[in-house]
């Protein structure tokens, strides 16, 4: 005999599908918009936070982390990985999947991916940092990375802060071939460069996004010109960087939680107390962001669990009276609570 | 158009109907019996893996926990909450799920309900240690609180330690009845007590097992006598406790892992330079475990997630060539890992 699951113990799960069908059920650009708005409402309410690093597992061939975090009426964790090597074997350098708990309860409340949703949610927090920082009237964006999060940095740009043109470069030209086939049609004018150099030849934000956990050099200090805003998003474990040592001395640096970007993102060359300035400020307007127009603004950004969570309840709430979920039956839930053993046998 | 998602991106996916479906497959005392095999070899390998204590989220209801572990090829962890009251609202004090992945490529490869696998695992490794520390020809265990655990520990203790006789004790006569109706026909010999001081007469083991959230005394000093082994489960959260410090005092302590316990566990009563002893290194036959017969033993548990690594193990293995899984579509995984965005809009 089979006994049917109780409402309780059943946790909506949006899979890959669910979320690719949400997505156009939304519209891409919407739904980073929308996104980028939870994310600023929440970064508005940091202090309410629990926050803490990720706890990231190494190996030598990458990393696996869990990201936690609650506001004290919902908690929510993110697992991803970051496996730079999986690309040339045919699988993601990141896949993740999250999950939504009730405090109150903690009880799950959602499971999905999130591979798909870190896509958005990343360009979501670098389009809504960018949009504080960058200087005014910014319409040329420098795209140097071309993967997998690359068409979403793009129409995140667009969608949020104006951006009309962008000016790709890869490594690999079918990256950029790949990422302008993708970005026809949506608005946006594509130029592919043949150097890094080209690429940021009039562009007022330069976005890297690399993906070798190393220390490299994507961006040397004489490429960089005065007033431009930097979205640094591939610098994110120890070990791990883009841009030389001298662009960050010369630039004002953002950063989402200090504790983990010192850890994980360019400010990793610096001196541990190198003055940084921590983005929820910025929303809040505690303190300024760009002071003068040829300021170098950098946005030192490694991710941090309270955009995750801002993803998860987007997702909670978007699925609402739609199809693009099923329950999963992941909670057993008796009848009598003290009676786990009883619901086991009467299973049988 | 719907794309049927890859291999690669099927993670197997156990039900609660499905672990009930698993555990009458095999036999409820045999996967306990083979879960505590599992966490034994692996306590003998214990310097091999990544170990860190739990990562807790507490609130005024309860405690979300993350229990991460990686043996350098595969990862785990366990999401698990600790709700006292949430019996009182018909909910589960505990309900938990885990997942396994890959080290060398970070995708996961089992995700599972874990509330029945957890009360297997907790019952297999009281029963393990027990095996190594209580008093030779043991047939007698004390069951102290007769919640969602209680059957699953006096099943463990008869298949792993040949304990013929148990004697329950609960606060609750309902919780007692209900314990004994669930062991009926399973070859153990049940005795309700209406006293904790009567349920230990004549017991060689005490399992202790209660719920609160706050430190109480289920045993004072005077009712443990000399040569028993005491199974305190129940302790398991900072400011929850249940033996009272002279207990302690007079026991040699047993521990997972030190630096958990010492926050969770019985001997946050005691000094944090309090001698205890590790139990992988009694189950390598490093140090000894009971050195005399008179000695009082004590394991201060509170679960550790390399137990749940075995346990999650264990499944991966056990369901192979079964029906007892579903393939969830939780990981994105385009045919070029750098076109995410690709994959996102062909599916539109």
């Amino acid at each position: 005999m089979t006994l049917a699951p109780s409402d309780k113990a059943l946790v909506p799960f949006v899979s890959v599908d669910d979320m690719m069908k949400l997505i156009h059920h939304i519209g891409v650009e919407q739904m980073i918009s929308a996104i980028a708005d939870e994310i600023e409402k929440d970064f508005k309410r940091w202090e309410l936070f629990d926050k803490t690093p990720r706890v990231p597992a190494h190996s030598p061939h990458g990393v696996i982390e869990l990201m936690p975090t609650s506001d004290g009426e919902n908690y929510g964790f993110k697992y991803v990985n970051g496996h730079p090597k999986n690309t040339s074997e045919g699988l993601q350098t990141v896949t993740a999947f999250g999950l939504l708990a009730d405090v109150y309860t903690g009880y799950p409340i959602l499971l999905t991916e999130m591979t798909m949703l870190t896509a958005l949610r990343t360009a979501a927090t670098s389009a809504l940092v960018a949009r504080y920082l960058a200087p005014k009237g910014a319409t040329t964006m420098a795209m140097i990375g071309n993967g997998a999060q690359s068409e979403f940095q793009c129409l995140a740009f667009k969608a949020i802060c104006g951006i009309t043109h962008v000016r790709l470069y890869d490594t690999d030209a079918n990256a950029s071939q790949k990422c302008k086939r993708n970005l026809a049609g949506r608005g946006l004018d594509v130029t592919i460069c043949t150097t890094p150099e080209a690429a940021i030849e009039g562009a007022q934000i330069i976005t890297t996004c690399t993906a070798d956990k190393k220390n490299a050099t994507i961006l040397t200090d004489n490429m960089v010109g005065a007033g431009v805003h930097i979205n640094a998003i591939g610098g994110d474990c120890p070990g791990k960087t883009e841009l030389h040592r001298d662009i960050l001395l010369r630039s004002k640096i953002f950063v989402e939680y200090p504790e983990q970007t010192r850890i994980e993102g360019e400010i990793q060359q610096l001196d541990e107390d190198h003055d940084v300035t921590e983005l929820w400020q910025v929303m809040t307007g505690q303190v300024q962001g760009r002071t003068d127009e040829k300021q170098i603004t950098l946005f030192d950004s490694v991710g941090f669990a309270i955009e995750d969570f801002s993803a998860l309840k987007y997702v909670k709430n978007a699925i609402q009276g739609t199809d693009f979920f099923e329950p999963l039956d992941m909670l057993a839930d008796p009848d009598d609570p003290r009676d786990l053993f009883g619901m086991l046998f009467r299973a049988s």
